[in-house]
């Protein structure tokens, strides 16, 4: 278990670390505090967008800015302190530089360019180094799925979402849609569209609703990518997607190898992926096993015939159906914010 | 507000009053905590089966059997104490003859024989008497929701359960349901029977399924009426819900009118009526507004093509759904259960 400052310290860091949401991809969303031996704060800060400073970096511009002298202090971080060249020099070079006596992380990082050499190199320069307890481990971890997703695995952590009525329908049988849910649940889907270095959707969803797909509903630094998945080339050049702000990307036409994809977006930096299709794109997706989350927004409402969240291949049986598990079932505003990870 | 002695002998009470569950229908399920005037408990106790002795009875026989002398004590009772002849002799007058002194009733029994005239024939007595506040009011009520119904509407509470995917699917194309949910969901929902004096199937169920409809995952002291509407008279004499433990009766051949059934059901003394049926009298009890209460359970999977929870009337818009709230969700072994009531 932590210490209770140091608890403390970790908390208020991955505080920080979520207020970088939206603003460091494809840089990992890091915060920062810097205690006095006696447990004052003497700085903290979170990652800047990508070639600016890193969360220990901005700590310890805010103690000097304060005025505070950092040597012998501890600085509390939700991430390993990075040791390579990247846009901006190493981390561990900047705690080392500054007299830091001790560094808590919560987490090791996954960027193979890093994965303990951080912490290495600060006890080499006589640094204390200590990681954090599980359960910061786990929030700090928590918060950038997708990076330790695209690190790990190379391609980005699968978002699907989706708003469906109590009966699992998506849209009445003519597709009208609008509105299943309410507005607290649409605007809950932006901050997690925000969240996203990019969002996905298919042609037809474009072709029926001509959606934007951008962030507006919640304040943000920037837009993710929206992508579009449009075999057959069926894009209108007129499209609302296709519109500032933010970048649009069509794929296509040829067929699409959803793997491939996946593994291309990661190479690209795109650390979380956004999925909000119909459901022949949101079916292929689930049944390439390649959805890592579902987020799901369930109105307390039966709507009978209607489309269904996905188009999935035929089960041979109940048994074979892919299992999930409940990680959240929050209300939010009228509705249900339902999240499930593969079990 | 309670004062704090008052409201711990509320909760008491109430939760005697949860024990008499699956024992008393069709009398409400009653819970009485009798307190000295120093507030040391002297006797508590629940509601019987019908033709035996109600709380206030069980709880004064209850500190006799203790040794205590309850003159001037107060009586805490979830609901009003009843002023009329039933089975039993009306506890006004045992309470009365007892020589207690104040009164706590958590609520008015909506009981037209009752009505107030127990709190006043107490009144007159020279008893002091005290209703409970807003949030005792609210619980004892949830606990005999359909007493209440009965009493006010003349009709069962109707509550509606199904097991559904996060899809909204509760089988198969070809029917198999067996299992879409855990043991844990599968068990509550005889805890959600047991409260009901009748289960109501159709037909079609009984012909696919063969299911007994009765309570055997949790411990209860009698089993609800078992209905099976059975319009075309298609009932085969062998099927399992016709054999004990409990009560089958058919409902057909004929057309059904279900608020005519409701009536004749809330005439028969049934408080709750627990529906657990396929989707066309599903849809029927559903399109005709006769669902007091959704019981969903809803399991982590993802069915693709199956059968829906309910067949509605088609929709001429989302706007013309019916909307719901949801008043509870909750995890449930690996299973989530919904409850929704209407808006």
């Amino acid at each position: 278990m932590n210490s209770p400052a140091i608890a403390a310290a970790l908390r208020q860091a991955l505080s920080l670390a979520e207020q970088a949401i939206g603003l460091t991809d494809p840089n990992p969303r890091v915060g920062c505090v810097i205690l006095a031996p006696d447990g004052r704060e003497l700085g903290a800060g979170h990652t800047q967008p990508a070639g600016q400073a890193h969360a220990e970096v901005m700590a310890l511009r805010d103690a000097a800015a304060r005025g505070h002298d950092v040597r012998g202090a501890t600085a509390v971080v939700t991430l390993e302190p990075c040791s390579h060249h990247g846009r901006t020099p190493p981390c561990c070079d900047a705690l080392i530089a500054g007299g830091i006596a001790r560094v808590v992380a919560a987490v090791e990082d996954p960027n193979p360019q890093v994965a303990g050499q951080g912490l290495a190199r600060l006890k080499a320069a006589g640094i204390q180094v200590e990681l954090a307890d599980a359960a910061a481990a786990e929030a700090a971890s928590e918060l950038n799925i997708g990076f330790f997703s695209r690190m790990r695995r190379g391609r980005p952590f699968v978002r699907l979402k989706s708003a469906i009525s109590l009966d699992g329908r998506t849209a009445l049988p003519d597709g009208r849609s609008q509105w299943i849910t309410g507005e607290a649940a649409r605007a809950d889907g932006h901050a997690w569209r925000k969240r996203a270095g990019a969002v996905l959707t298919g042609i037809g969803t474009v072709l029926a609703d001509d959606p934007r797909m951008d962030v507006r509903l919640v304040p943000t630094a920037r837009q993710p990518l929206r992508i579009v998945l449009d075999p057959q080339g069926r894009m209108p050049p007129g499209a609302r997607i296709l519109q500032p702000p933010g970048e649009a990307r069509v794929i296509g036409p040829g067929r699409h190898d959803l793997a491939a994809l996946m593994a291309e977006l990661g190479g690209q930096g795109i650390n979380e992926l956004h999925v909000e299709a119909g459901p022949t794109l949101s079916g292929a997706f689930l049944d390439a096993g390649l959805v890592d989350e579902l987020l799901v927004y369930q109105a307390p409402m039966l709507i009978g015939a209607g489309r269904p969240l996905a188009d999935l291949a035929d089960l041979t049986g109940l048994d074979a159906a892919r299992r999930w598990r409940f990680i959240e079932a929050a209300q939010i505003g009228q509705d249900l914010r339902l999240r499930l990870r593969p079990k």
